[in-house]
């Protein structure tokens, strides 16, 4: 048997960028490569990624098993096939159609096998058993890596839902008797909801709320996740029932509605579904909208919606909106600012917390424990998580299982398993990458740029030494009035007499001096100072 | 009996800058100025301020009354003196000092007249009637505006709390009293907490908690703010019970100690105080640090020492911190990093949820009811609140007292109050004044300046055009390859030469276009671009 390492790389100490590795003697299976969305410090770059330098530079055979297809934990792939071009990629159905959609804006040709349930990936001794679980998504799966002397069951997105709606339940059995067949057993599971005590709901328990508020009194609008694809059926199967209309607003929903179409998961064909650009009148109530941006994203239907800005829609008193979603820590203010203008036009408000309009696709505590209990594993590594729930993760499962060895484990912290246990064998940090524009990896630097010229504002001045002519421009600073627009011309055309046999460098860096000085002295801050001289 | 008019310009559909204006016959009573704290959308200004021109215009005599200290009810004060320089000033002692001292940076010296709860301001026939309320920060008071027709109840701040610590019990016995010697009655309340069922917890029910904490085993921190000088004084209490030293960092601490003891609230002398800086060993367990930064804001002393920055402090796992605060919607995310840092040092993390370390300063829903059934206005106007809170606000008291008659009223609806109830008779909105720098108004356009630089990026282009001498600086984007740094210099010397005989403008012209388009074509966005020719 050979050595088994693990190196986890993104999702344990942040939420996203999902990432792990397991290695045997001569192979490397990468499970996941996910992006990080990234924060109001990142200037708006388009998200963040692992940093695979290290991987590639290894001799070890390749694997790529993903499984499932939100953003964090596919949203990165196409960097990583132009990083290492040999690398198989194993995904299940939805997740391959979401992938190839990536590679085929980007020209990217690549094969990717479409594994189901009854897969068995054979790997240096050990066998990789995908696990059926349910998820907020469509084909989502956990996976057992298996030995006669151990195994690591993997799951970092799950709900442990035994009644579920469009799927089968999440097929624990299936880890009952991988575990029965191994000396040693080892779980890694999901940390999402460990603050939340109870139970996660079914989709199925949201049936009766979604559907009493599927009348024709109220125009209706419902905001959800585009790639809750069981949520949407389950609305697409009440509009039917309820002769209503449905249609989507926003590009997402567009593109998940597709992929759900290719993966013979359902087909809009089958339910009342019209164009949005095919209604006559978009003020009747026999219309559902279902519209992106539920998180109050920028560019998301919901805010344009809301804000007035979508032509043919206005809203009014007699209209219903419904946040069929939960706010994501940190997008809490633009929905509230959403929840607020919707109150001052009077539209009726649902919510989570109004209504039962919103499952998790995350296990609570109580989830986790009954799953814990049926599994029965000797160790245990919390994962998918800020370092906060890591450590809480840790704290309930010390507290409910005691005989269940646990370790504190994050980024980075490379360990091995063997029959004892797990053992740090290693740890080294890799920033991630910024992703801006075309697939391109900006500098931190530049970042602290972006950071210092839309705090302080950027003055730019350009000189000609010999004719002593001097252009200005300010961005981002409060105008100057007049006559401080003479003042700082006065400076400059002084400065540049009183220097004048200095070179050129020395004069523009007193220039720069001078110009951050004067604003700081007029404003109350200093800009970055650009200075040329031509 | 003149007529009686209210304006409300700030905090009635946003969480901050407070200000309403009661108008009669022949005067102005302003009730605070504060400030609004920015968003992201701001990019960095020091706050907002509600704009006062035409308040400024009108001839009526005008008097500014504060109610408390906060600074979402004082921030903005020195603007309005600078404003309306007649003006007189009534505030509660501590506000008063609080107020001083943000004259005295600014070389501002203004009388404000200390009032009290015995003190009444005859007004154009009213009566004005400071009202002791509990809450968050001690010298709080609401207002009656009393006349033997109506009367109008404002508190915008409170908790109903009968039994406080270092204070009298919130005085409704005098709205009582007032308000049965008025015709009709309008209260115009708090509605921050409206959200959340149940009562608000009251100070001294923090004793509890914070004493068992307050241990010598581990070495403890507290974050909290700084303005809770009430919490502050019961932890020295605790802590010279338990023969523990204090000592406090950050700024904003000193200040408000300083001003509570000008204010003859307490003195630190009175306790087992110790200056930072003269403490000997910082490792030991017998020294309670007071911290601020509990919101996680980028420069507080909380986030400065959990990232290991504030010299003489190392945590480790023997430490203990506690948030004795409760996240604001908004710094969830910042305020989670500081937990994931404290949870991977190993630090034991208290905050509200794990222990009863925390009370609110407003009112939940349960007091509200109290409060109203006790004092039973005619007319009810939800205040302190987003839009969102306010209709909140008003189905609630819609279902509990349905005999009170309830207004929906944002800021800039200007109302009139007669026996009948309220009528708008106004509406027109003022956008709020962005503050930066040395008190300096920044106009709005230069926010989005500061949008487009710090997401796209600025390239500055000079050239002489005689000499054909080029000189390009990029500012937060990706580093160009030197192969696409030569083509781009090849690009616009040919352009320059192309275009040879047209004029200057013509010529920047063009080289800002091509300047957008080649830096789009190779990095995939559109930077800002000046172009210069000296």
């Amino acid at each position: 048997m050979s050595k088994l390492k693990i190196h986890p790389m993104g999702g344990l100490g942040e939420i996203g960028s999902n990432m792990t590795v397991l290695e045997t003697g001569n192979e490397l299976i990468i499970i996941d490569y996910g992006i990080l969305f990234p924060n109001d410090e990142h200037f708006d770059i388009n998200y963040l990624i692992v940093d695979t330098t290290k991987l590639s530079e290894s001799n070890k055979k390749k694997t790529l098993f993903i499984t499932h297809g939100h953003e964090d934990h596919i949203g990165a792939v196409m960097h990583l096939v132009r990083e290492i071009p040999e690398m198989e990629i194993y995904a299940p159905k939805l997740a391959s159609v979401l992938i190839q959609e990536k590679f085929k804006v980007r020209n990217i040709s690549r094969k990717i096998l479409v594994y189901n349930e009854d897969f068995v990936l054979k790997i240096d001794g050990y066998e990789l058993h995908p696990i059926h679980v349910t998820h907020s998504i469509p084909h989502t799966f956990g996976l057992v890596f298996h030995s006669p002397e151990k195994s690591i069951l993997f799951i970092s997105d799950f709900k442990f839902d035994l009644n579920p709606m469009f799927e089968k339940p999440f097929n624990y059995q299936k880890i009952q008797y991988l575990f029965a067949k191994s000396k040693s057993n080892l779980a890694m599971l999901d940390s999402t909801n460990i603050l939340s005590e109870g139970k996660t709901l079914s989709e199925t328990d949201l049936t009766l709320a979604l559907s009493s508020l599927l009348d024709i009194k109220k125009r209706t609008f419902i905001t959800l996740f585009s790639s809750n694809l069981h949520r949407i059926r389950n609305i697409l199967e009440l509009a039917k029932k309820k002769n209503l209309k449905v249609t989507t607003i926003g590009r997402s929903l567009g593109k998940y509605l597709e992929a759900a179409k290719e993966s013979q998961l359902f087909s809009l064909e089958d339910y009342p579904y019209i164009e949005f650009d095919s209604i006559q009148n978009y003020s009747d109530p026999k219309i559902l909208y279902l519209v992106t941006g539920s998180q109050g994203e920028f560019l998301g239907a919901a805010k344009r919606i809301i804000n007035g800005d979508q032509k043919n829609i206005k809203l009014s008193a007699n209209d219903r909106f419904i946040f069929s979603s939960k706010p994501i820590p940190g997008n809490t203010k633009n929905i509230y600012q959403l929840y607020n203008k919707l109150s001052d036009i009077g539209v009726e408000l649902v919510t989570y917390k109004t209504h039962q309009v919103h499952a998790s696709g995350h296990p609570c505590q109580e989830d986790l424990k009954s799953l814990v209990s049926l599994i029965k594993p000797d160790f245990y590594i919390p994962i998918h998580g800020e370092t906060y729930f890591l450590r809480k993760h840790i704290e309930f499962i010390n507290s409910s299982f005691p005989q269940i060895k646990t370790y504190f484990v994050t980024n980075f912290e490379s360990i091995e398993f063997d029959n004892k246990g797990i053992n740090l064998v290693d740890s080294e940090e890799y920033a991630p990458l910024l992703i801006h524009g075309n697939d391109l990896i900006i500098e931190r630097e530049k970042i602290s740029e972006r950071r210092k010229i839309s705090t302080q504002g950027v003055v730019f001045v350009s000189m000609h030494f010999k004719t002593k002519n001097v252009q200005v421009t300010a961005q981002g600073l409060p105008t100057l009035i007049d006559d401080q627009v003479l003042k700082f011309k006065d400076l400059i055309e002084y400065t540049l007499n009183e220097l004048k046999n200095r070179d050129h460098d020395y004069i523009c860096e007193q220039v720069r001096i001078k110009t951050r000085r004067f604003f700081y002295s007029t404003l109350g801050y200093k800009p970055v100072a650009i200075v040329h001289m031509v």
